[in-house]
């Protein structure tokens, strides 16, 4: 197809495709001529992941050349697939020093091998902002959601397995960390709203999980 | 204190602060002359919040006017506060209709009265992203991040309840709603390490729980 095809095929404005095509994030067409190329299904398949990790994974360009170069040289050991998908995909915030309380928390949760992740700094940066921002966030609180992270991760990574190549594989893990990120905050206020409802309409509710309206 | 302290207490610059000012999101101080007037802590607490919001958060200057709003008038009721968080804060994914597949696993889940919420369009969206972007996220995988999300809300919960008065709880569910999804997200990379790891080390991977490097 020309690439005024593969524009309306995907949605994009024919000035974004040729800046794709340019910064090397939408791999060229064949060429068919001195100004003309065509273009296939990799293409539409390639735009659409382009939107979808500027729209929804939030990335900018940089990120979206680094996801891209990761999927077209995927590492040598397969066992580096998180590590990539780590390195490449930003953290949502910059690590700060990790604390002594965030260090404690890791070991006691059994990850003592991601001390040295730096990772635990962005966490670090994290909670010192939740925490800025005039929420407790106890460490207790935080044991709780590293034990559902935990589930999450369960899914996340029997994902990746069940890819039926080192290349879908790879792209599972390092696409899915930053896509799916969207559904399961959206999970978790859905999820919020169960809770909630569930302390409010429990009889023994002021016992165990008071509802929200207790407080007043 | 002056205006200049305030900015130097903060690390916000003396223009950010005005326009904090101009827009209505930090209250004025109190006139001490005709251009100058006198900040406290209470200013210090709302510029640090405005910063988390912006940096953690992610939220535009629109979203922080939201917050700021909810919090200085909070709803008559109490139950309204996860309602009111919900849509003060603007879901990280647009709306689209929500599907027949995501409305049976809501009802699955027992979370049918949440089946109205327009949360579950921006999780139909989302859902239709990750997958355009070449990931398969089959319902199974949904179902498993949605029990997880049960458990970050139960934590969620709890925070909000034991908040001691009305607009702490709904600053706790309003902040904390923006501000916690960025511990979630990196507590989740922390333990794709984990899980990966046990799945490597483990002696009988190969039966129960295969590592990434199986897929080659």
């Amino acid at each position: 197809m020309r690439i005024s095809e593969l524009a309306s095929k995907t949605g994009v404005t024919l000035p974004s495709l040729k800046y794709y095509l340019r910064v090397g994030v939408l791999m060229p067409g064949d060429a068919t001529g001195r100004t003309r190329a065509e273009y296939d299904e990799r293409h539409v398949e390639r735009v659409r992941l382009i939107r979808a990790l500027i729209e929804s994974g939030g990335l900018g360009i940089a990120g979206v050349r680094a996801v891209v170069g990761a999927i077209e040289n995927p590492p040598e050991s397969p066992h580096d697939f998180l590590g990539t998908a780590h390195s490449v995909v930003p953290p949502p915030v910059e690590p700060s020093e990790p604390t002594e309380e965030l260090e404690a928390l890791v070991r006691e949760l059994g990850w003592s091998h991601c001390v040295e992740s730096r990772l635990v700094g962005s966490l670090a940066r994290a909670v010192a902002d939740v925490r800025a921002a005039g929420i407790a966030l106890p460490s207790a609180d935080l044991r709780g959601y590293a034990k559902a992270a935990l589930h999450i991760a369960e899914v996340d990574v029997a994902a990746a397995v069940a890819a039926p190549t080192p290349e879908a594989a790879l792209h599972t893990v390092v696409v899915g960390t930053v896509m799916v990120d969207s559904v399961i905050v959206l999970l978790r206020r859905l999820a919020q709203g169960v809770v909630s409802a569930r302390a409010l309409s429990a009889p023994d509710s002021s016992a165990t999980s008071p509802p929200l309206s207790d407080s007043q």
